[in-house]
């Protein structure tokens, strides 16, 4: 069993013109036997966001802490704490942080994608 | 694209000699065309706890609210907001609040395993 605060976890930085502000580190992966899905955990900065893009595998989203949004479909749909989120395959998206403090969340993919 | 607060999903409560307190949610599954991994949401009531078992599938964890202990070869470790816990399969286990507020935590199973 490994219990580690997702803060422990190493961290990769992502800033760029299609992404900024935000820290992703793996909490549980192939490092640690898990050999059927990963849990990444990502921090967005205040004025935050990942890429607007469509990959072929999903996401299971569960937000820990924070306001963010989620691009649907034209739309931002919002989530804080609790909330959880499907995002299929081939299914365009993005999240951007909606407040003041650190969005953070658990991002799960499953195995055969590249982990971070 | 599906965004839901764990609260709004079906509930299921479970209540007897090795289980206290405990409402669990499938929040992402196969009826939402999740076919790899499955997310389930938990919440211990206080004093509420889980089975101290052993299974062939492996567990993720994130911590969402609430302070708990998760059973580990005879021991037991904290764990509050933002932890993320991996128990490997064949491992015992066991999950109990150990706070005066609801322990609520999302467990992820891959497929194959009976989602709640």
């Amino acid at each position: 069993m490994k219990v580690i605060h997702y803060s422990e976890a190493p961290s990769k930085r992502m800033d760029g013109e299609t992404v900024k502000g935000v820290t992703g580190r793996v909490t549980i992966g192939k490092d640690d036997g898990a050999e059927n899905f990963c849990m990444r955990v990502f921090e967005l900065d205040k004025d935050g966001f990942t890429p607007r893009h469509v990959h072929e595998w999903e996401h299971e989203i569960v937000v820990i802490d924070g306001n963010g949004e989620f691009f649907k479909e034209g739309k931002w749909i919002s989530a804080s704490k609790g909330y959880t989120v499907f995002i299929p395959g081939m299914e365009e998206h993005q999240i951007r942080n909606a407040g003041d403090e650190k969005f953070i969340f658990a991002c799960l993919i499953p195995k055969g994608v590249q982990e971070l």
